[in-house]
C-alpha cells in the first residue's frame, strides 16, 4: 500500500478511536493486511497503538498476531507490556513457533517462563529458544511411499499452506531426499518415492550461524533449507522469507556497524536508548582521536613556526579517513558476502596498494598544487602534496590488513575496524605531513 | 561447499588443466555446483579461468550457461571476450530470457544486436532489455479451467521447475487470481478455478522500481510476484532468488555510497578501474576539506597566538564526523528499508537533535576534562567542551535534514549525505571551537 493511503487509513483509525467506535476500527483492520498496519502504527502515537491492538486481542486474535509478527519484537514488545502472560500466551498462540520462540526470547525471563508454561505447543517453542528462525512443523515423507500415497497424505496434512520442497526421510528421520510436488505429480502414481526425489539434498545443522544460513540460501538460489542435527535428522526448515529478514538484518548491522551505529538502534528507538548505544563509540572515538592528536602536540614547536600548517591539518585527516574508510568497505563487504577471506588476502592486499599508492599520488599532486596556489609557497605545496602518498598507501594497508585481521580472529570485523583505521591513518597522515614539514623547515619562508 | 575443499578443488582443476587432462576437467566440474564453480574460480588466474570456461562451452553448454548465471555478468564479462557471437548465442541461449537479458545488455552495442539477431528467444529477450529480472515465461491459467484441468495443464508442462503461485487470467490476459498447487489439490475436480483462486492479488507494473519491487516481496513475505502492464495484463513474474540479489546489491549500494565508494567497485574489480572509481570521490573530498580548512584559515591568528589549539582541530572534526555519520546511517538505512518518509521527518528530526544535544554535552564534559588536564588550562577545557554542544547538534540536524531532502528531491540519499555532512559539521565545528577560543582570548594563558 503507497504511503499516502497508509496515512490516511492512519487518520481515519485515529478518528474512529476518539469516537470510541470499536467496531468500526475492527472492521477496517481487517480489510488492512498486517504489513501495513504495522506500518501504519507508525503513524500513530504510543496511546492509539496500544488501543487499537487491545481491541485487536480482543477481537481478532489472529489479526493481532500476524501484526505483531510483522511489527517485530524489537518495537512489538511495546505494545506486550501492558498484558497479562494469560493474554500474551493466547496472542502468541496464534503464531508459527519460530516467530512465538522469538517474541517470548525478548520478554523478560519471569514472564517468558509464564507465558511458556501457558501455551501448547510450548515443547516446540521451548527446542526453539535455542536457534530462531528455525520452524519445527515441517513436511517430510517417508521414503517407503508411493507418489500416490504421498499425493494423499499432502492433500489430508493440516497447516500446509507453504510448501516448496517435500523432505524424505528413511526409517531413523535421517534426512535422504528431497522431492517437489510437481515431480510427484509426473509420474506414474505406484512409483515409490525412492526413485523420484533428489538425494543431494543441500542442508545445514542446528548450530550453523544464521548468517552462513543466508548465504547458502541465496548461493543456490533455494526457496528453503532443512535444518538437521549432528546425526542427520530433520529437526525443522527455515524459509526464504525468513532468509530474506536475516540478509536485511545483516546488512543492516554490517552499515550500522562501520559507522559506529549499534545493531538494534534505529529511527524509532527512544532518544535516550539511541544516546546510551552511541556515546560508548563515540568516547572511544575520542580515546583514539586524543591519541592521533599527542602525533599534533609533538610538532607543536614547527606549528608555533608556521602557523598555516595548522589550516591543512584537517585536510590530510579527512583524506586519510575517506581513503581508509573506502577500502575498508570494500573488505568488510566482501567477507560479508563471501567474496573475501584469509588465503585469497595476499593478492587482494596487493590491489590494494596499488589503489591507494595511485590514488595517493592523484590526490598529492592536486592536494598540492591548491596548498601552493594558496599561499604561493612552493615547498608547503611539496610538504602537503608529499604526506597524501604515504597516508593513502597507509590507508589502503590498514583497511584491508585489520578487517582481515580481525575476520581471522573471530571478531566482527564491521565492528571494530573502523575506529582502527582512521585513528592510525590520521596518525600516520599528521606525523608523514608535520614530519616532512619539520624535515624541509628552514625552506618553509612566509609569505 | 567450505572454503578449504573449494581451494583443494582449484588446485586439482589447476593441475588437471596443465596434464591437458581435459576430459577429467570436465568429469570433475560435472559434479560441483554452478554456484561453487563461480567461487572456485576466484581461486584461479585469469588464463586458466577462460581455459576451463571455453572446455565447458565446448562440452557442456547448459553447464557453462549455470555457471556463467552464477558468476554473474560484471565478472562473467571478461569470460565471453574471446568468443564469437555464434558461441555467445549458443550459450546465452541455455540461459532464462532475464538472466540472458541481462549478459546481452552488458555487452558492448554491437555484439549485443548481433548475439541477440541468432537467439531463438530473441522477442522474450529484447521486451526483457528494458526491465531486467522479470521473467516472462511465467506460467499462467485462464480463469474458465476447472480444477481438474488446471492439474492437467501443469503436468503437461515444460519448464516449471519453480512454480510457486500459478496466477489466473481472463480472456484478455488481465491478471484475476492467484492459486496454489495446494489448492488445486484440496477441493473437487471440476470446481472452477473462479471459486477457489484468491483475488486480492499483490502485483506489480512494469514501471515498478526494483528497490521497491523487493520491499513488496519482503514485506508481504511472498515468493514470487506479477508483474503487469498498466492495463492489468499480465507481462511476467520476478522471483524470490532474484529479490534476495536486488536486496543484497541494494544493501550493498548503501553501504558503498555511504563511504563514497561506487556501487560496482569490488574486491576483484581490476586496480585501474578502482583507482578511476574512487578517485572522484577523493577530489571531491578534497574540494570540501579545503572549504573547511578555510575556515581554520580565518582563525588563523588566534592559532598564531595559541599553537596548542592546533593539537585539538583534529579532534572536533573526528567527533563532528562520527556523530554525524552515526545518525546519517541511521537515517539512509531507514530511508531505504521503507521506516522513514518525508511525512515522519519532524519527530525524526525531533529526535536526533535530542540524541545530537545530550551526546554533546557528554562528550563536552569529558573532551573538556581531558583538554584540561593536558595542559591544565581551564579556559581551554571550557572552549574545546563548549564546542563539542554546538558541533554535535549540528552534525545531529544536518545527519537528518541532508538525506531526507535529497531523497525528497529524488536524488540517492546515501549517494551524496556524506560528504556534505561531514564537512558542514567540521566548518561549524571548527567555527565553534576556534570562535569560542578567540571570544576568551585574553583568559587563554599560555601554560
Amino acid at each position: 500500500m503507497q504511503t499516502q493511503k497508509l496515512r490516511v487509513m492512519a487518520g481515519s483509525l485515529r478518528k474512529l478511536l476518539r469516537r470510541k467506535a470499536d467496531g468500526h476500527v475492527i472492521n477496517l483492520l481487517t480489510k488492512i493486511r498486517p504489513a501495513d498496519i504495522a506500518n501504519i502504527f507508525l503513524d500513530l502515537r504510543d496511546k492509539e497503538r496500544q488501543a487499537i491492538f487491545s481491541l485487536l486481542m480482543e477481537h481478532n486474535r489472529s489479526l493481532a498476531a500476524e501484526t505483531l509478527k510483522s511489527i517485530g519484537p524489537e518495537r512489538g514488545l511495546d505494545l506486550l507490556t501492558e498484558n497479562s502472560p494469560e493474554e500474551l500466551s493466547a496472542v502468541l498462540q496464534e503464531l508459527e513457533s519460530d516467530s512465538a520462540a522469538l517474541f517470548i526470547s525478548t520478554l523478560p525471563e519471569k514472564v517468558g517462563q509464564e507465558v511458556l508454561e501457558r501455551m501448547e505447543e510450548s515443547a516446540d517453542v521451548k527446542g526453539l529458544l535455542q536457534y530462531e528462525k528455525v520452524t519445527p512443523n515441517v513436511f517430510y515423507l517417508s521414503e517407503a511411499l508411493s507418489a500416490n500415497e504421498a499425493i494423499n497424505t499432502i492433500q489430508t496434512a493440516q497447516d500446509l499452506e507453504m510448501v516448496f520442497y517435500l523432505y524424505v526421510v528413511n526409517d531413523r528421520n535421517h534426512l535422504v531426499g528431497v522431492v517437489s510436488l510437481r515431480q510427484l505429480l509426473m509420474g506414474p502414481p505406484s512409483t515409490p518415492l525412492k526413485k523420484i526425489m533428489t538425494t543431494d539434498v543441500i542442508s545445514v545443522i542446528t548450530s550453523t550461524d544464521q548468517e552462513e544460513v543466508a548465504q547458502q540460501v541465496a548461493l543456490y538460489d533455494l526457496l528453503a533449507i532443512p535444518v538437521v542435527d549432528e546425526e542427520n535428522k530433520l529437526v525443522g526448515v527455515i524459509t526464504v522469507d525468513d532468509i530474506i529478514d536475516v540478509i536485511k538484518e545483516e546488512a543492516t548491522e554490517d552499515i550500522f556497524h562501520l559507522a559506529g551505529v549499534d545493531a538494534d538502534d534505529h529511527v524509532y528507538t527512544p532518544p535516550i536508548t539511541s544516546v546510551r548505544k552511541r556515546l560508548p563509540w563515540l568516547l572511544l572515538n575520542l580515546a583514539t582521536a586524543f591519541l592521533a592528536a599527542t602525533v599534533v602536540a609533538f610538532y607543536e614547536p614547527t606549528i608555533r613556526a608556521f602557523t598555516f600548517l595548522a589550516v591543512f591539518l584537517p585536510v590530510v585527516a579527512s583524506l586519510g579517513g575517506s581513503s581508509g574508510t573506502q577500502t575498508l568497505t570494500v573488505i568488510v563487504r566482501g567477507l560479508a558476502l563471501g567474496e573475501v577471506n584469509w588465503g585469497r588476502g595476499k593478492s587482494i592486499l596487493f590491489k590494494e596498494l596499488i589503489v591507494g599508492l595511485s590514488n595517493g599520488v592523484a590526490i598529492g599532486v592536486v592536494a598540492g598544487a591548491v596548498a601552493y596556489f594558496w599561499n604561493g609557497n612552493f615547498v608547503l605545496g611539496l610538504v602537503l602534496g608529499g604526506a597524501m602518498v604515504p597516508t593513502l598507501f597507509v590507508a589502503g594497508l590498514l583497511g584491508t590488513f585489520i578487517p582481515l585481521v580481525l575476520k581471522k580472529i573471530n571478531i566482527d570485523p564491521a565492528i571494530a575496524s573502523s575506529v582502527f583505521v582512521t585513528t592510525l591513518t590520521d596518525a600516520v597522515g599528521f606525523l608523514s605531513f608535520l614530519g616532512l614539514a619539520s624535515l624541509l623547515l628552514r625552506h618553509l619562508t612566509i609569505q
